[in-house]
Parts: structure tokens; sequence; C-alpha cells
């Protein structure tokens, strides 16, 4: 196998020089660059990005761990966490997180990644300990329900927004107000039912614990099942908003499934804006989860960390869109 | 750093064993492998997955480069090969491919996959000439614009299930019928427009080029661009078919704002069943992509692949599923 030091001498450079342009450095000048590529070339010489990043500790990858591929509010954060890391030379990949394989986690990512990216999942705190001790900071776009020191996050005020949001039905004469959560305690969605409970207490309205529903996953089938059957009830709700906007569009689809009106009969409203939110029938009135400019902190928040910089957990704030279904 | 040996001492087993333990394998008791494990955290024995890797040239994990997160499509194949590659103990990682760094593909992968999915992408010669010699083995679910025999291709055969869906149109009296396209010409997608042109010909119906409308990217807003202006021309195409779901739905959001109606002034189809294609006004006919099956196939083919055993193309079949909007 063809070493560092025998493309520098084939290049008539020193060894520094040789890794200097393996890592894409600007400090090299162009025609020396062009002279070492000569000889990796003509030498065969390949780095292994394996051998490599045992070497040098630095691996110019970061991981993002998911939940559900197949929510589009995750793939959409992805996309937006990707470009900013483009930005700042940065590759990403994309693992799923599953909690019965998390001890196999640390072993995984060692010597792979620079920094780990969370979509608000609980880490155990052996894992947390592993990454300190590594040096690999962990940075969590969504609040997970176990905080830890370990582990920054970006996320809404989602209270605040819940409040907008209800100001907004209350305004229409909604008083009983429903939401559409999740059954697992763990699940990242958690946050935003106790922040919905806050808000409807700031509101001064009483969130009743029958009008809570809690769905078994966050997709469009599961809220579908979970709500149809009290549709038919003449006493219940006039509005309900749904944690994330999947389970919103199953909403949609029962109350389309029983011939119930939406927004006369009800009104309904999510808390992402993802694309199908826009092309349901009628359109649904949402929150605007910034997305991109998510991204972007996400990606600044991580550049502090791996610089040792001060980080702070960073809120931002969404904006509501109205549409038909409210 | 301890060593597998230092830890198969203190547990009075064979280095062997160690390794078993470490590889999760079923060859070690219950109480042997208790004893491995108090060894390995009494002495701080990490398994470094980079440096294991190196050694045992296999890393249980396997790669998928993605085209676009933002496709619910591809997101759900993924979603699929992923179940399917746990079944037999593959971890996957997801990454974007990015045209302009394939060169960094190498050695990016060098050591830590033993296989690479594609998702239709087209990959240069002395990358697929790298992986070969590596003998890691390429799958793509979706055909690629160039074929070569490095990759095995599973996918459907469009040509057999756009003349199904044509003859579903014909039969409802269309014969001036469009397509959305895709104007990249590497793109996967292109694939679909050669199809849907043999396709016409085998029904006997004349395509016109006027009638092929070529989307900047394969999202929703591209294509509502690119088919709004021909919407108020008083003569065209009485049908329209979408080289994707997404498309799809730019297209019948478009027919929503320019007050055309659906079906009776435009019938509209998709070709992949996302899930947004259900929930649309009207929801939309569709092909039914096998997105559960082609994952289930692709994993077959890959373990084949990766134990030299035979593997060739496979085309699966879909259904056609007919809603409102044709």
């Amino acid at each position: 196998m063809t070493t560092r030091k025998e493309v520098a001498d084939r290049a008539g450079v020193s060894i520094a020089v040789v890794s200097y342009v393996l890592n894409d450095s600007n400090y090299v000048k162009e025609e020396t660059r062009r002279k070492v590529l000569q000889a990796i070339e003509e030498l065969g010489y390949e780095t292994n990005m394996a051998a490599r990043a045992l070497k040098m500790r630095k691996t110019e990858q970061l991981a993002v761990l998911i939940n559900h591929m197949g929510n589009p509010h995750e793939a959409g954060l992805l996309l937006r966490i990707e470009e900013h890391a483009a930005k700042h030379n940065y590759m990403l990949f994309f693992q799923t997180f599953q909690k019965e394989k998390e001890s196999k986690l640390k072993a995984l990512l060692n010597g792979r990644v620079d920094g780990i990216f969370l979509l608000g999942q609980s880490l155990q705190e052996d894992t947390l300990h592993h990454f300190r001790k590594q040096n690999i900071p962990i940075v969590s776009v969504t609040t997970p329900v176990t905080r830890t020191e370990d582990v920054t996050c970006i996320d809404l005020d989602w209270t605040f927004e819940y409040a907008r949001l209800i100001r907004l039905l209350k305004a229409k004469g909604h008083k009983r107000i429903a939401f559409m959560a999740i059954r697992d305690p763990e699940h990242p969605l958690q946050h935003r039912l106790g922040a919905f409970r806050r808000a409807m207490e700031t509101e001064r309205l009483q969130l009743e614990e029958n009008d809570v529903f809690y769905a078994d996953e966050g997709g469009l089938q599961s809220a579908y099942d979970k709500i149809k059957p009290s549709l038919s009830s003449p006493d219940r709700y006039t509005a309900i908003v749904s944690a994330n906007d999947l389970m919103a569009a199953g909403i949609v689809a029962a109350c389309r499934d029983r011939a119930v009106h939406i927004p006369n009969e009800l009104a309904v409203a999510g808390s992402e804006d993802i694309l199908m939110s826009s092309q349901t029938a009628p359109p649904m009135t949402v929150i605007h989860y910034p997305r991109e400019k998510v991204g972007e902190i996400a990606m600044e928040v991580m550049l502090a960390k791996m610089q040792k910089r001060p980080a702070a957990d960073r809120i931002l704030q969404a904006t509501l869109v109205e549409r038909k279904s409210s």
C-alpha cells in the first residue's frame, strides 16, 4: 500500500502538504495541489476513510438520528440541516434510531462522525457519557422528553405558538378544543402536548381529558382510526389541533368519510405545515414550522459546540398560516 | 488500550469466543456470553467500529444513496429497504447522492459498507470500478439512465404499467394524453418517459411532442408552474399522466387555481401512490408502486450478490388504483 511519504517524495513536497491537499485545505497553492494530486494518481494512493478517521479523529461527517423517515416534516428538516452542513463542508448521513439498538450506537458511530444531530430522541446516560468522553457534540432539533446538559436543543416555544392558534379558534367561537397526541410516553411529540395544556390554561380554556386523543403512532391512519368513532357524538369538541400534520390529515380524512363538514362542524389545525397540508380538502390551517431557519441554526450550534464555544438552547418563532380548515 | 486477549484471559475463554460475543453470534452459551460481557465492562474494553471494520472487512452496514429526501416515494422505499435489511441484521444509512461529489464517494464509503443501494443514479465507470475491486455489490431500486453490468436493478415494467393506465383513459374517451416528465437528462425518471412513449405506441395513440412537459425538478411547485399556462388553452390534451406523484399533485393544485374541473375537464394520474395522492381533492388515480415488495426483493438481491450467488434484474408488477381524478 502506498504511503503519504511516498506521495510526498514523488511530488517533491513535505508529508504535511500532502495531508493539507487530502483535507481540502486552502493553505496550498493551486500548482502544488496539482502536483500532489498527480502523484496520488500515479502511485494509486487511496485514502481509506476509516483508517484516516482513526488517525485524524476528524471525519467531516455528521450523523442525524431519525425517528421516522416516512414523516415529511422530518424529511424536510433533514434536507435543511444537510444544506447548511454542506456550506461548512460537512457530509451528513442519516440512520433510523431504534431504542432497542441504542447500545450498538456507540460502536457504530465511533470514529465515524464529528457530531450527532438528534430529532428529539432521549438517549441513555451511558450513551451520552460515551460521546462526552469522545468529544462528540450532540444537538437536538426538537425537545426530547428527557433533558440533559449534554444535548443542546433547537425548537419552537410551543406554548406561545399554541396559545396564538387557540386565540384564533376562540375568536371564531370555539370553546371546546381537542388535541391529537401520541401514546408513547417517550415520543418527542409529548413535548407539544405539555405545551398545548399550558396554552389552554393561558387562554383560560378547559382541556377535558376526554378531548385528548392518543394515537398509536404519528401517522395518518393512526389518527384516522382514533378520531373516527368520536365524530358521530352529538356532544363533542368543535375544534381539534393535532401535534403533527400527518395526524391532522388523518382527521380531515375521517371527517370526509363521516361527512363532517370542515370547518362548519369541526375546525382542524396542524403544527408543522408539511406540503400535504396545503393540498388536503380543505387546505389546513397550521403553525408553519420554520424548517429552513431551524436547519441553519442547528448547524450553527453544532459548529459552536465542535469549536468549544458556548452554545445555548435556541428557541425560534413560527408563523400561523390560516387556511380553510378553521 | 485493552485487547481482546486480555478480555479472553479475564473471562477464561478463548479469543475466538470473545469475537463471537462481540459479533452477536448465536454460537455462545448464555452463561459464557455473560462472563465475557462482564470482563469487557470491568476492563473498559471498547470496540471501535472503524478499527474493527478495517480488520474484519465486514461492517454489517449498507448505504443507500438517495436523490431527494423530500420525495415521500423515496422515503417510503428507504423505510421498506430498512425493514428488510434489519431482518438480516444489517443497519442502513442514507446519504444524499450529489453528482459533483461523486469522486468523494469512494473514500467516504471505503471500509464502511458491505453493499450499496442506489435509487436510480448513474455512477461513473471509475466509481463502479472501485467498488468492483472492493467486492462491494451495488443494487439499484429504479432503473438508471446508464445501465452497467455492475448494477443489478429492481423496477416495474413501466411500459406494461403505463399501457394499462392508457387503456383505462382510452376507455373513458381520452385520445390526447399528455405526460409530465423532468428536464434533467440523467434523472432516473427519464426511464418512465421512455416507457410512456412506448406504451402510447402500443396503444396506438399519438404522443405529441407539445404534450410532453419537462419540469425543472420533480417537486409539486415545479409541475404546477410548468402546467398552469397550458390549462387555459382551448385545444389541449384531456388527460395527463405524471412521472411521479408529487408532480401530479402540482397539476391538481394548478387545476384548482385555474378552476379546471377534474376529471370532467382534465383527467390526472400519478405513478407511485404516495400517501398524499389519496388526500388531494379529488383523490388521484395512480399506479400503485409496490414499495413493500420492492424493499424485500432489493435486500434479497443484495444478499445474493454479497454471497456471490447469481443475481439477475427483477421486474415486479404493480396494480392500478382508480380514484376520482380520472
